[in-house]
């Protein structure tokens, strides 16, 4: 298996990612293809033991920085996303995992492999960026994590359906429960965006469970939350602010009550990666911390994509590049194109009709 | 000073909503209306020991339930709601506390007290409703929370306007710095209402200082952040989701590990109101917990309304009321319905305009 990694993207690119995709090759046994800046990537790869693996290069002399537009991925032509991306399309990888600016990696994505579309069937009109939130007793799916701040009913419908397609195949969840982010529990709330997709997910197939409020996400209520993208991204950048604002607060609270409680000031997940330490916990509060740390889930699918795309966290560390690579081996393992395709084939009439049916319409249901 | 106080309004009342309007009068030397069902008021009040203290009952025959449908306040028409709007319409108290259901508080509140208008000036097309949210170093006002699903940008306009006069006005901050939640730090980023949104706020004469992200709303770089209902209800009700998530965490992992840290599962504070032992803590952890705990602000107040309502958390305790009670009495000796009538008075030209003057239109700017 090939997994092309953009070596260059991400706040701590490329050092980091080279050590990651290292762990990666080597306890995960896949080749790991580094697309980026050769003569960059070739010194860092020097000083890692690396006989026996496979760490092939693939030069991209472009790099789309954090901060830039969207729309880089089509100026800068070969930029390490777009050839990452062209390297599934031809065939040269099977999957294709960046940390870097995750709009551009959603748009290198689109532009370079397209969208699903089942042969006289449902056409997906937007991918969806998928994560994976820390909710009792399992993670919970939360779709669209920002590639679509407007999104119509339809498209909240189709995240439900490749949400609930991946709950299913790949996570191995047999009827996935699926909810829908809103301000309060009763159908008539939401704005209008979710009150027109209630009818529309109520009517689809799917084993739909109602809105979710905000202090239900974590809850397990629900196996896949669909959402749209403003309302995603606020939820999980608010949720990994809340630790972070926790931390400090600790730290500075410690301080100045002169507690001497050092492992206390650990145990906020989101800021992990960024303190030391991790060992002076006990190993209680490093199992809390290891279940909510984004870095143990590494990346999230990009849905809807005609390939397997995947999007990490920018401030991903070494681990958590090693497990972005394992999931997108995962995510191949589970042929997880075909897997959302041949979801999408099974969903009944009804729901096909909603999300946009590609061939004729069929009868109206009873 | 006269604060009226929907006895019936709550997840405990009225039981916890009597004990906590004894304590406000006694500790704050108001005087607390009751209003609600004399029949039950009575025998719990008698429980107390009131001597010298002013609690009078002002019968109400009906109770909006917290489960019940905003519209109820039209229905039931002597519902506690309404009755305790209309002292305050009527002079008969300064203001209006509940901790009932908050959709049915507001829709009585804008029915019996209409709206802040400004003569040949701004008229408040909707009214907002705001909380202080736990930010470093000091908590900021963010609106709306809920009043308002799907405002238009000129909405979101008057509410930064109010939020902006209320902070100044009330709290003392001088100059306070606006901010509008989106999904990205840029100005391009955002669903269409936020991009609509942000060149109001840049024209408006206000100190507006851009957007604000998820993870940096706990941050300090706002004195007030504006956002739609939708999300404002989300981002609240995410936040004390994740402390009762991280509790439980904490509870099991304590558990399961064997460790002696009882204080460790207390430290989480939108949970500390159904926890008991807060005493347990560290005095350090003490100040934690208050500086976050919702029950010391006690109650939000609805801004744009022609008179001084607050709402409460359903979940208030006495504690919550009796601060409820006092963030009220705060309000009025602010004369805050006359200071957000002076702040609009005060605001540029072109805000004025963008706002919705009700007068003929200025000249435009040069």
């Amino acid at each position: 298996m090939k997994i092309a990694l953009d070596a260059m993207g991400g706040d701590h690119a490329p050092d980091v990612v080279i050590e990651g995709a290292v762990m990666a090759a080597r306890e995960l046994g896949v080749e790991v293809v580094l697309v980026g800046d050769r003569a960059r990537i070739q010194p860092l790869l020097a000083r890692h033991d690396t006989a026996g693996l496979s760490l092939p290069i693939v030069h991209a002399s472009q790099v789309v920085e954090m901060h830039e537009h969207t729309l880089a991925v089509k100026e800068k032509r070969d930029n390490s996303m777009t050839v990452g991306v062209r390297l599934v399309k031809d065939g040269g990888a099977d999957a294709f995992v960046t940390a870097g600016n995750s709009g551009a990696g959603m748009a290198a994505a689109l532009f370079g492999l397209g969208r699903i579309r089942v042969p006289g069937g449902v056409k997906i009109d937007r991918p969806a960026l998928c994560t994976f939130y820390p909710a009792a007793p399992n993670p919970c799916i939360l779709l669209d994590m920002g590639a679509n701040a407007d999104p119509q009913p339809e498209n909240l419908l189709q995240f439900a359906m490749m949400g609930a397609v991946y709950a299913g195949r790949v996570m191995g969840i047999a009827n996935p429960r699926i909810g829908i982010v809103s301000n309060g529990e009763e159908a008539d709330k939401g704005t209008m965006l979710v009150r027109e997709t209630y009818p529309l997910l109520q009517r689809s197939g799917l084993n739909f469970v109602g809105n979710v409020e905000g202090k239900d996400i974590g809850r397990g209520l629900a196996d896949v939350i669909v959402t749209d993208g403003f309302t995603g991204n606020v939820i999980i950048k608010l949720s990994e602010g809340l630790f972070s604002f926790l931390v400090r607060h600790l730290r500075s609270e410690l301080t100045r009550g002169g507690l001497n409680k050092l492992g206390l000031v650990l145990l906020i997940p989101a800021a992990v990666l960024a303190l030391p330490g991790l060992a002076l916990l006990s190993p209680a509060l490093r199992r809390i911390v290891k279940r909510v740390d984004y870095a143990e889930y590494g990346a999230a699918p990009l849905l809807g994509v005609n390939g397997i795309v995947l999007i990490g966290h920018g401030r991903s560390n070494a681990k958590a590049i090693k497990n972005a690579v394992r999931a997108a081996a995962r995510a191949v393992e589970n042929d997880l194109v075909h897997a959302i395709e041949a979801g999408l084939k099974e969903l009944p009439p009804s729901a096909a009709a909603a999300a946009g049916q590609t061939g004729p319409a069929p009868e109206p249901a009873a």
